[in-house]
This record gives structure tokens, C-alpha cells and sequence, in this order.
């Protein structure tokens, strides 16, 4: 994943800055493994109350046997939910800057979450009990691999990170304000990168099972596969079509983040999707892409990746899609008062993530910005 | 696999249609998701009749349980066969027609040879009841990973393809006839092509054992992938010998179609033949691929990316060498009337194959000239 | 592994010889299936005495059952052995010389190693019984996933290699001897090949258990895989800032090998260290690969890629440090007789497998040069 997203970063960036946007995402990797390891899987899963661990795991210490396979599988996560931050801010970000809010993400912002959303004691996860049909059940946020642990966390940091950063030195025209695409430069960077990133969802949704011995594990795992595969394709097409019907070119880059906004969607409910259901995640999830790409330009916010379209707005409709279209249970099956306690629910874990994500990036990156050293020199920036 | 045929491809055409083969190859996964969802799986392994199925799992309905990893498996091959057939219409296929006949292949003309091949209800896998030593036993077709039921559909789609679709303007003297070389752009993406499609075909092949946790599984599984390897390996080498014994430059791009070209030969046996065998089959692929690659443009048929030698030739070897170098059973090894008869067998499901995906092919690509939608404008193919 | 290399080693090399340095490591790939399948690995791991093997397995003959599996994996490590040579001896070497070197690495300098230190009748493995605290206990030679066995013999020959070789022309001043860097082309190319060398690792240090199903798999496969990660990040840091402290350039190059000797070095203990262990292996191989590779320069020995730094050093202080930081029993933590005697050990499996190494590749170049077939000519060298 970390290489699907570096090249498809690459393609997106002028060619001057392509070599120093590998680079971050290379480095990106070994910040975020100290990061986690150090601090994050501590706070995510150390025993503690339902909003944050703490008792143990600091720096991988009272791990024991193969919960190190875990930490491993956790850690992957967290890396790719700060990865996808470095694409909203390239071309202008500072080298040492990256590194800083790379850690934080990793070590402090994003854990706090999947505890909420992962952990046995979680708030999220672990819901409230209802009387449904006479029956005592729980309801709780329903995340399988982190439309909204995930994709939201990081694509809300990237949104936040955007606005305070502020556009490159000629997106927007500096008295009209016009939208002057700065083309990125390779095709077949960005062609490689949805490869790898195909291939990377299919693992990152089909091991969210966690493990693959159990009884009924083989059942989810395929499910969630091929779901994923289907909304991937799906919203590669619909992107493609929706922006035909914009009155714009074919474009390779449009059809990749499409399809990466797909697989971020159906990471939600992947394991509890009819494959039908993951068709019309994904033909949602390329309109949402669409449509989100242009209202970020329109609001004279540059992601020079469509970091925000891809991960935000795919996080959010994955979240929410959950509630309507999980089999049995969801409203567009069975329109009862479990359904719409789901949909209450993930509404709910939808505004705790981004409301937290938020803020907390919003202090990081004002903090930065504050000490003048967020964004390069003007200087470098043109260089 | 899909991204190992992408750059393959990308790597054999000229520059300005780098970025447009690599856009049509990821498009081509996303349209053979869709077609073999929607209908290639259920005429392949739906239950029906020795030719074709029909009976259930339509968009993958009453699929149940972890019958859904097969299915995700099957749609991989499918996928496979669909996308070899691009290479050989590049650079000058409408955008259009390349869906439509990506959604044919993959939904039609693809799953019923699976289901002749690799069904137990399939006539060709089923095969005929014949006395042997006295002993009755049943011979029929057998093609392990698809020479035949995969790589000889797609190779005899592309050759019937190229010859519809006519050489690229520029590729042969309009008057003299004679052969002008376009050449490809890029070793690089041969290179990156030709890796990922060995580590592709270890995996391909590896898992066409289907399961692996039954008792015996490990030990086939782990002979065809080394029989993948050395059969890869010895293609490589015989190719390139072969072409500079002919008076050719050493080239990359050869090196890997050689390559590749023993690994499609090998799918058919590569869980009954020895080590010393696969080395064999690899030998005489690498010989056949440079003959038919000579010869296809002997007959002024263009294929830009030697698809039909790697492919249709591979798969033909693939296919007949399993008679030959079975072990113990092969011609080479015993000598008998079972040998023979499983000899009849190849060739019958040989004939059978390119029969049926000629025909077919012919009538699709044959009603999209007609109809005028097949090729490009000349203005726009030398843009 | 392969593709990673080869895509570091096109990376590192000038852009005339890019397409060069990929086509060899391709044949490579397949120089070392035949060569290791027809000999190596009968040495190796053919029955035989306490230094080399020869009673089986030629031709891969009387391989049984899923021994075929081990083959495979073993042909893995072989071929990684062998192709770290290319990169030190790369834009200079002759096409045939590199065929032939490679073979015999694969064939016949590589595997007695591999028995000594991986058989359970080889000498280093099998070490010998010592009385600790009144107990009779076996010490021996460590080596969990080739440090030693793999990366040191092919850095030692590397190193040889280059010397024998001698620099390209132009990369040292022909009057002043002043180092005249021939810069690399490629940033895009050493990502791709660190990312996919990245997950490579990965699988080559878990895989290193040999089985997966056995009790207590698990628990090994999940600690060296997250110590190869960990070391992986840590000395790509580490050599990052020791070069920054040495006045010079970012440069992503530099990280990416930095990274690859962390994971070099982690090969040796990645099963018996503890995470924090893991953490210092990189720490310190950083700085080691920064230091060799200023070292070598300096000794006007042309190693274009670094394979010397990466692979030599980082596989000497990976053997070493196995002593110093097994967990419980190395010296840091445990400072006794049997952690001297771990030490001595590791010193003697160093010192053997250099010394063997260096003998034969040493007597294998210098044939090569003394009959005028190593290197290419001049006038092809410029070109």
C-alpha cells in the first residue's frame, strides 16, 4: 500500500517534485514503524478505559507470542493513515515539518480511534444495549477495516492540513482565483500505483479478519475480497463516466482515484456486503469522488492528489453505507428499528472521528504553521 | 498478473500510447469484474449440461459460504485470458470496442471452456471410459492452470483479432510489403513487467491446486511452482539463444516474451511433470515462441507485443506436452495405449478450444469492423 | 527480491545502462534456477560430511513430497546471493562473464556455506558441546535468515568482484584519483526497488522458520518479521542523518540503501532478538553502511550501487550482533561463558565464510581477467 500510494503521489506531482515525494513516503514508512511501536499501538490497544489504552505495550514491551503478528497488522494500518496525509500537502510542504506530523498522526491522533472503534472496550465498538422486537441486543459502530478508522482519519488530517497549508504557488490564479490545473506527470507512475493499491485492498480488507484458522473465517475473508474487487471496479467506472459527463477527458488519474475511492468505501462493511451491495458502494463511491474533487477546487482548497476526495468523502460514504446496506440488517433490507439504530451509530462514530481528527490536526498543523516552519520558502517552493 | 501484462504491453508500444495502454489495462480489470460477476461464472461453473452451465450463481447469487474464494479465483483467470487479447490490438483499437470485446470474451466466449476443461460435469475433463491392461479407466483432458482453457482462448482471440483489425499504419511498406520494426519505448517497463509476471505465474499456477490444506496438496503445489520457475527460466534462455543464433540483437523485450512464454506452456502439466520435464517444455517454448513470432509477421499480421507467439503457441505446447512429458504416464516415459489415447485427448480439446474461440472471436471482431466501431480513425492512430 | 534489486541497481547506474543492468538481472533470475537446481542445491543440503553435501538431490532427483517446497524457497536465497555481485560490478562487466560468475557462485561458492551454517551436519550449526554452570550445553553458529550465509558471500564476492574489476572509467580522476561520482539516474527506480525489497525482506526473514503450522511458528514468524520492519526504519534514518552530519545531500538513494543494509543486518538474530534489539541492529547499520561506503570510495574500489556497504558490512555486524543481542543470552544481557563462547562462534562463521568466499571468487575473477573475458572493452564501456 505504502508503494501504491508513493507512486500514485509521484504521478500526481510536477516532475521536479517527484523524486522528493518518494522520498517522503520511503522515510514515511520507517517515521510511522517508530511512531506506532514507540507510542500508537500502546494507546490503541493497551488495556485502559473505552477512550484510550495505556497500561501496556509501550514499544511492543508485554507483547506476547504471536500478538506480535497483531502489532504487525496494526502497525500497517496506521501507516497508511498517515500516508495518505503527505499527498494533500506535496510540493510545499516542509521536509522536517512531514516527519513531525507523520509521528503525531501515527503515535497520538490516530490510535485513540481504533480503540474507539476496534477494541472489545471501546465506546464505539462496543455500542449500547437496545430492546429490538422484544429482544435485549447490542448496537454498535460497525468499522471492519477502517472506512472511518482509517481512510476518514486520515483523509479528515488531510483536509485540515490542506486549508492551513494553503494553495501552491500557481493553482489558483493569484487575482481571478481561476483553477489552473497543475498537471502531474507521469501515467504510468499513477498506472503502477493502482495496481499495487488493488492489490494492497485486497489484503488490508480480506486480513481485517484478523485471522484465518477459525471456523466461518474462510466465509469473510472471500467475501470481503470480492466485494472489494467489485466496488473498486465499479467506482473506476463511474468516475470515469460521471467526469465523460462533466464535459472532461479520459484521464488515468481520475480513474485510479476513483477506483482507490471504491476500495475505501467498501472497507466499512466489506464482510457484511452482498456483492450487489458493494456494486452500489462503489457506483456511489465514484459519484462522491466526483463531485467532492470539484468542490474542493471550488472552495480554493489544493490537494494535488485528491487526497480529500479519495479518502474523506470514500471514509464517509463507507461509513454510513454500512447502516444501509449491511445483509440482513440494513435499512435498504430491513427498515426496523435495528437499522436505524445503525445508521444512528455510525452517524455517531462518523462525527467522533472527524470532530477529533479534526481539532487535534487542526492545533498540530496551526502549531506548525504558528513557528513558521509548515511550508517551505517560496523560493524552494518555485525551485 | 494484470499489472505484469500492463507494462509488458506498455513497454512494446511506441511512447504517445504508453499512457493510453496502461489506462485500457486497468479499465480491463474493472470491465471482467463486471462481465464475469454478472454472467462469465455461472456459464463456467453454474450447474448445467457437459457444455455449459446456467443453473445458479448469476451476479454470484446463491453463492454460499467460501465457495466465494473460488469464485474470486476463477474471475483472476478470467480476467487473464481478457487481457492478453489488448496487447495485440494496441495502439490503434477503439477505446469503445476494447470494452465491448473485454466484456465478451470475459462473459461468453471464456467460461464455457472452463467449464468443458474444468468442471467435473465438463466433457473434455470428463473424458471416456476405455480399457487399459485390461482395467477399466477413464482418460480425458487435462490442463492443470489453463495452456489451454486460459492462455490458447485469449492467444486465439488476439490472433483473430490482429487479423481483423489490420497492421498498424507504418508497420509494414505500403508498397513493398516489407517489415518495418516499430519499435517499443521502454525496457524498464519489460523489465517490471516480466517480474511480476514470473512472481504472477508462481502464484497461478501454485493455486490452481485450488485447495491447500487437504493432504497431498503441498506436495503438488510446491512442484508446480518449481516447475514454473525452471520452465520460466529455460524459455528465457532458449528464446534469447534462439534469436541470436538467427543473427538478432540480445533484447529485453524477447528475453521476457520468452519467458513468459514457457511459463504459459507450462500451466497445462505443471503438476504432473518432473523437474526435467518442465526444463523440456521450457526449452521448446522459448524455440516455439521465436518461430511463431517470425512467422505471424511472415503473414503480415501485426501483434505488437508477440501476444499470439507467447500465447497461442505457448498455449498449443502447453497443451500437447502434457502427453508427452506426464509423469509416469506420458509418451516419453511409457509408451501405451493409455499415452496414446491421452494424446487423442490433447488434441481433441486442442481443436476444440481454438475451434470454438476462433468462431466466436471471428463473429465479434468481425460485426465490430462492420459496424465500423473496431479501429480508430487514421488521423487519430497517428496523433 | 530480484525485482527490487534490479531496480536499485537501474537506479544507481547511468541512464545509458539501465536497460542493460535490468536484462542481466533477469537472466540472472534464470541463470540461478538452472545452476542451483542442477548442482547447488545437491551440495548444500544433499546428505554429505560437516562441510558439504553431495549424497542427493542433483537435478532435483530423489526430491520427495514438499521437500520440492524447501528447494524453492532455498533456490530464493541462491539467487539473491548471486545477484548482489551484479550491482558492484555493473557498466563494466561482459555480458558472458556475468553468465558464467553467476553460475558458479550459484552452483559452487554459495552452497557449502549454506550447509555449514543451515544443515544440522554442517560444522558451524552443529557447533560443539561445552560444559556452562555444570551443565553440558551446545553452542554454535547462529544465522537465522543469512546475514552471513546469504548477503556476506555475495558482498565478499561483490567486494572482490569490483577490485579485480577495477573502477569505471571516468569515476576516479585518471591523475589526481579525486572522486569523480557518476550520478545515478533514476529516484523513481531506487523507490520501486526499495519498497518491493522492503516486503521482500519481509518474506524472506519470516519465511526463514521454514514451516508455518509447527507450534510456536507463529510466535517466530510475527517477531522477525517486526524486527526486520523495525531495522529496516531505523538504519534508514540513521544513515539519512549521519549523512547529513557528513555535510551532504539528501539523497534518496542513500535511504533506500540504508534501509536494505538495516534489513541486511537484522537477517542474522531477527528470531532471537527483542524488538529494542531490532532497533539498535539498524541504528548501527547505518552508520556502518555510511562508513563502508565512504571507506571503499576512498580505496578507489568503483562500487556503483553500494553492494559492498550494503551487504558486506551490514552482513558482518549482522553475524556479530547475534552475540551481542540474542535475547536472553547474548552479552548485553547476559554476560557470561556461553555468550563468549556465542561470540567466538560467530567470529569463526564470519571469518570462514569470508575467507572461503573471498579464496574462490577471487580464483574465479582473476581466471576471468587473466583470460581477458571480464570486462567489456573501452570503446563499449563509453559508448
Amino acid at each position: 500500500m505504502q508503494c501504491g500510494f508513493a507512486f500514485v503521489e509521484a504521478s500526481c506531482v510536477r516532475c521536479k517534485n517527484a523524486g522528493n515525494a518518494l522520498l517522503k513516503n520511503i522515510l514515511d514508512t520507517s517515521v510511522t514503524v517508530i511512531a506506532y511501536w514507540t507510542c500508537g499501538f500502546a494507546l490503541a490497544f493497551g488495556k485502559g478505559n473505552s477512550f484510550i489504552g495505556w497500561h501496556a505495550y509501550w514499544a511492543s514491551s508485554d507483547i506476547e507470542g504471536d500478538y506480535m503478528a497483531f502489532f504487525f497488522f496494526e502497525f500497517v494500518f496506521a501507516a497508511t493513515a498517515a500516508t495518505l496525509v503527505s499527498g494533500a500537502l506535496s510540493e510545499r510542504c516542509d521536509f522536517i515539518a512531514y516527519f513531525i506530523y507523520s509521528f503525531i498522526i501515527t503515535a497520538f491522533i490516530y490510535p485513540p480511534v481504533t480503540h474507539w472503534a476496534w477494541t472489545n472496550e471501546g465506546w464505539l465498538k462496543a455500542g449500547l444495549m437496545y430492546e429490538i422486537n422484544g429482544v435485549q441486543e447490542v448496537v454498535g459502530f460497525h468499522d471492519f477495516s477502517g472506512s472511518g478508522a482509517v481512510h476518514l482519519v486520515g483523509g479528515t488530517a488531510a483536509l485540515v492540513g490542506a486549508i492551513v497549508l494553503g494553495p501552491r504557488i500557481g493553482r489558483f490564479h493569484p487575482e481571478t482565483g481561476a483553477d489552473m490545473m497543475l498537471k502531474g506527470h507521469s501515467m504510468p507512475f499513477a498506472a503502477l500505483g493502482a495496481f499495487l493499491l488493488m492489490v494492497g485492498f485486497l489484503a488490508f480488507n480480506g486480513a481485517s479478519q484478523l485471522t484465518m484458522t477459525k471456523p466461518g473465517d474462510n466465509v469473510i475473508i472471500a467475501l470481503a475480497i470480492t466485494n472489494t474487487i467489485i466496488a473498486g471496479s465499479m467506482s473506476a467506472f463511474s468516475a470515469l463516466v460521471v467526469r465523460r459527463f462533466m464535459g472532461r477527458n479520459w484521464s488515468v488519474i481520475y480513474t485510479v482515484n476513483g477506483c482507490v475511492s471504491g476500495m475505501v468505501a467498501i472497507c466499512g462493511g466489506c464482510d457484511v456486503f452482498r456483492p450487489w451491495g458493494a456494486c452500489i458502494v462503489g457506483l456511489v463511491a465514484g459519484i462522491c469522488f466526483n463531485f467532492t474533487s470539484w468542490w474542493v477546487a471550488k472552495l480554493k482548497i489544493d490537494d494535488p492528489v485528491d487526497a480529500v476526495a479519495v479518502h474523506f468523502s470514500g471514509g464517509i460514504w463507507g461509513v454510513i453505507s454500512v447502516a444501509f446496506l449491511s445483509y440482513p440488517n440494513g435499512i435498504l433490507i430491513a427498515w426496523d428499528k435495528r437499522s436505524g439504530l445503525m445508521l444512528a451509530w455510525q452517524l455517531v462514530g462518523l462525527c467522533a472521528v472527524i470532530l477529533w481528527t479534526a481539532t487535534l490536526s487542526a492545533i498540530m498543523f496551526g502549531s506548525m504553521k504558528g513557528l513558521g516552519m509548515f511550508r517551505v520558502s517560496e523560493e524552494v517552493e518555485l525551485k
